[in-house]
């Protein structure tokens, strides 16, 4: 499968580009605004993944070029740069689908918060930016930095969530791809919100506690 | 210690009163709004501990009596009764510390969604209801069923909050004294939300996974 992940030189980007070409035989493509940047960070990518002897080819496009090649298209942009993230590449979709992984975040001096959107989760705000697209809340709650170092092992849950059970499966089996994550089905977007508010309880439970950082979750 | 229950007939309440019970050397008080309901479950907990080998006295109380011999007070009532058990015993709390684990929730054709008070959850809800007394927010987000079970082994996290930090220590020192209970401090009362709205999570992901039931959680 071709996998674009647009904002794929940063945060859970670059983890979750790394992993999967690493662990599964997707092919990964890095959009960024810029294709120049996309290009070198695509690069360095492959050759990080040639000094573990996984020799894979990476590509860099600019996001809508990304996103037209791609059958699954991931957001992995900050809350606030997805719309216009979207509005950029709305006509290069196709049949692809969306993957929206954003949290909507504040700041204040308690820590941070959760703090949607008025529709209620930045995964329904992507859902209502786009047109027959089927869209998936998916990798909210995966620390960026562990994510991205390669000689850490995962072991974590990603719930997700979509009303589309064909795309929810898609990127369920893409998420199952990656060692040491499991999918978990959390209902359908309507449930987002408690998906996304998860995010903000990780980072404060990092930064309050001796010994815990890059915190995920697992349940049982 | 001496630790009342409000509402220790059911649900959590019948766990955590079993757990400390058996796990530590806590004096546990159940209560229930009607007295002689509270002593038979008090008795009730005392056979079956002693079938396990574990023998310890458990009292059983009106809610407001059970308050007034307890050093901390656990809310273990639903969210709509809270106000009401608060102004049961709002005069009987004295010096102790109230916690409160209850999760505002609303069903609908999408499954369970968090549904917090305007105040932003019930956490601060309890804690606008008491003058003077410290308020924690804990225990939101374990699953009843297997607390309850002293057959099950627990390997949970559970996220405290307050503002109050010698009351959050005290409620983290209890939490800890169970087995398998590991307490996290996951900020002041303004984070309340965030902890409360996981445990919708945990029902969804119950109800639309197999395999998986009674969930907890565990961050790392």
């Amino acid at each position: 499968m071709q996998i674009a992940l647009l904002g794929g030189t940063g945060d859970i980007g670059q983890g979750l580009a790394l992993r999967w070409a690493q662990d599964t035989d997707h092919d990964v493509i890095i959009g960024s605004r810029e294709a120049e940047k996309a290009k070198a960070k695509a690069q360095e990518y492959e050759t990080e993944l040639a000094g573990r002897d996984c020799d894979v080819s990476i590509a860099g496009h600019e996001n809508a070029d990304a996103a037209a090649a791609a059958d699954v298209v991931v957001l992995s942009v900050p809350a606030y740069y997805l719309s216009d993230t979207i509005d950029a590449v709305a006509d290069s979709l196709g049949d692809a689908i969306l993957v929206s992984p954003a949290v909507g975040m504040q700041r204040d001096e308690d820590g941070i918060h959760y703090n949607p959107p008025g529709v209620g989760s930045v995964t329904a705000l992507a859902a209502q930016a786009v047109d027959d697209v089927p869209v998936v809340g998916a990798f909210h709650n995966l620390a960026a930095g562990k994510l991205a170092n390669l000689d850490a092992e995962l072991d974590w849950d990603v719930p997700i969530v979509a009303d589309d059970d064909d795309a929810k499966a898609t990127v369920s089996e893409l998420a199952d791809g990656i060692d040491g994550i499991r999918p978990l089905d959390a209902g359908g977007l309507a449930n987002a919100s408690e998906v996304e508010s998860l995010t903000p309880l990780l980072i404060n439970l990092a930064a309050n506690n001796e010994g815990l950082h890059d915190l995920g979750v697992k349940f049982w």
